[in-house]
Order: structure tokens, then sequence, then C-alpha cells
């Protein structure tokens, strides 16, 4: 990799219970924006089913394709958490006892564990351990994998843990400016603005409040100084077409 | 197809502010609800960028795969919303502007009608309209392929409108039992359950409330008989381990 290429990542929710509609996931929000804070950029994400050949695949097509990979869910101990022995099967490496997670999970458990709980212990051969603050149970990494829990904060505290071993680019900084005029009133400036500057990531994202339609245009670039310089020229445009306009965040 | 073919589907969510963390994604949420009321499996569910090769790719790997694909985002009218060109791509024909869509918008705009509006006239050839109640910007229907705005409430008002001509196969029923247990307390009998039932989908979801752990056990069939069975079973295991439980929907 060269220091030019962009730093990629992906996400691979993996459960029945978001499929169903009965979880709604948070997962893929949460490292969306920490990965962009990083300097990673999130390319895809993808939630499949709690079935083993769906599972290995994605894992296959898409640690391949981006830097990093990161997977969440079915680390748990029961029979529907199948996601360690994916993974290794992925890798084509065997399901062994990580010495390290037997010992952590004794610990936590003292007169508690059994078999269940110790299922936790398993990694794929050759796997390195991710801290887990919250309940030991720990996340596992695997080359450029990182197998993290379906828990939101247990999830987050895994990816605290890790973010340390992440390598990312030059983030992108973002300005949105919350613009008082309908998206299709914006579109003709905003399309030729974007033409002029190809290297900064313009977007254009209509809401409703109210039952006014406002727009957000949100401008994203590594160069602090060439953004500030197309923040200004939307908001003489935007002014021009007589809207209001208040940047954020 | 059969008539015991699952009738399935995949959901391609398209936009960079989803994966950058900017917005979170509701609808596979939606979408995943009412596709299982409907006795349609949600498969799959991807987030891909606003990159053209990206999306048809996606979309063509993912109609061929499932009965149903529905798009969201990227169907509106600034230079990011490329979403038709993409499906127009992905079934090799062209973008021609729909005279039932053009009639549509010119109605609605009146005198404010602008070339950035009647983008939104744009269809694939051979393309069908979907009905948009909220502010009339029609979805496109493409054989099996169902292309939905990214608003949630114009996609649920769109999915509403085209959820008629969707055929489903028996709708699968779930119960839910909540459990003041750790996860790892059920496992093993939960575990043996399922084996004892295959055609019974079992899933289990721990939670963390007010410092305790408790479980989410999950049920899923078609057959309300077995349902029923099952359930009875899995109570009575429950309370054999101490734990609490209490059924919900």
């Amino acid at each position: 990799m060269s220091a030019s290429d962009p730093v990629t990542a992906a996400v691979l929710v993996i459960g029945n219970e978001i499929l169903s509609g009965r979880t709604q996931d948070a997962n893929t929000h949460f490292l969306g924006k920490r990965l962009t804070e990083l300097g990673i950029r999130l390319m895809e994400a993808r939630v499949v089913p709690d079935i083993e050949a769906e599972i290995v695949a994605a894992v296959n097509a898409l640690r391949a394709r981006y830097t990093y990979l990161f997977t969440t869910g079915g680390i748990g101990p029961t029979h529907d958490d199948i996601t360690v022995d994916c993974i290794a099967k992925a890798f084509s490496v065997a399901v062994v006892v990580h010495p390290e997670a037997k010992r952590l999970l004794e610990d936590y458990y003292g007169d508690q564990v059994n078999p269940a709980r110790m299922r936790m212990a398993r990694t794929p051969e050759g796997a390195g351990l991710i801290e887990n603050p919250v309940s030991v149970a720990p996340g596992i990494a695997m080359e450029n994998v990182f197998v993290l829990a379906g828990i939101p904060r247990i999830m987050q505290a895994q990816f605290e843990s890790l973010r340390h071993s992440l390598v990312g680019g030059p983030p992108l900084i973002s300005r949105a400016l919350t613009v008082g005029l309908p998206e299709s009133v914006v579109a003709p400036g905003f399309g030729a603005l974007q033409d002029r500057y190809p290297e900064v990531e313009m977007g254009s994202y209509p809401f409703q409040r109210g039952g006014r339609f406002g727009t957000s245009l949100v401008l994203r670039a590594s160069d602090p100084a060439l953004l500030d310089q197309v923040a200004g020229e939307l908001e003489s445009l935007v002014r021009e077409l007589g809207g209001s306009a208040e940047w954020s965040v």
C-alpha cells in the first residue's frame, strides 16, 4: 500500500434479528462515524443472516477488498453464535481454545463457569484478543478482520480497545450548510460547484420540518483551506438564491 | 418458482451519508419488519456509496439472487442522485423521460418547475412508477427491483403503494420470551431445544438493564400449533432454571 492509497473498511453485521426487523442495527452508524474520524473510509456495509455459508462468503469477499473488516454479532454463548467458526472457515484454520481467553473467563465467572460460557474462549487458530472492559468475553483480531460483539455498548468498548492498532489516512473534514430552500432549487448551482471542485465530495440531503422542505448541503475534503474556499462560494450561492443558510458540524 | 420456495428479498441502501456516519439508516429496519409481516424473508442488506460501479454491481448481484430487491436513496434532483442511471445500466437499457412521471411533476410544481425537478421524471426504459403520496416524485419498479426514496417518510409511503404487487409466502410468526437469566445459563437447554425442533428458528439476544443481564429468547415458525408447543417447553425450561419468564410480542 502506498501512502496515497485511501485506507478503507467494511462492516459485516451478522444476525437474523436485524433482517427480521426485530432489532435495529446501530453498530454500522457508530463504526461509520468513528472510522471517518480516524481517516478510514467505510466503503460498504452488509447484513447477513446466521447461516454459515453466507457469513463465510461475505467475510472472504470483504476482507480481500478493503483494508479492514469489522464484524459485529454472533460471538456469544448460544447455539446461534457461529461467527468464530465462520471466521475460522474463511481463513481455513481450526477453532481452538485460546489460553488467555480461557483464563479471563475463568477468573471472571469463578464457580459460575459453564460450557456455554467457555464457548466464548474459542477463537480461530492464530487469532489475537480484543479487550472487552464491559463483560470480559474478548473480541477477536485475525489479520485485517476484527470480530466484535453485537451489543452496542460492548462493541463500542471493544472498538476503543483496538483502535490504536488501526492506521488511518488524513481524515476528511466536513462542513454542513442547512439551507431553507428545497433541494431542487439549489441543485443546478450546487452541481456546477461540484463540477468545478471534483476533489471535494459534495452531498445534498433534503429534509422536511414542520411542513417545509429544506436541504442540508455537505462538503467533505481533507484540505481545510480548500474546504473554506468552497464553503464561502456555496454560502454566496445560497444567499443569491434568497435562502437562509446556517453552518453546522 | 414452486409454491414451497421461500420468497426472499434484499435491501440496497445507497448513500455516502450512511457510510460516513452522518445519517443513521432506518429504512432497512422498516423494510425488514414489513417484509416479515408479508411472509417475505429479508436475506441480505447492503450499504454502498454514491459510486456508479458499486451500485450497478450490487444491483445485479442482489436482483439475480433474491425474489425482490428494494433500493433506497439517490433518486432526488441533485448531481449525487445517480440511482436511476445505475439501474438503467444494470439492466442495459436507456434512461428516458417517463411521460406519466413528467405529467405528475409538472402538475405538482406548476410554474416552479425546473430542470433539476424534471430529473425526477427520468426512469430506466420499460420501468413502471410507484406512487408517492407525500411529495409526488415517484418510485420506480423494474422487473423485480423497486427503487425507493431515501427519506424514510417517503420511502415508507412508496412501499405501502407497491406492496399489493408483492407475493409473499406463509408469514413467520414469532414469540419472544424475556428471561431474567444470563444468556449463558439458558444456552445449554435452549440449544438442546433447537436440536429437537430444527424447523423452528431460535435466537437468543442478551441485554443489560440496570446492571443486570437478561436474555430475550425468540422463536419463529410458520406453524402456530408447533410454535405453541415449543413455547410451552421453553417456558418450563426457564422456570426449572429458576428464572423469571415473560412473553412479549
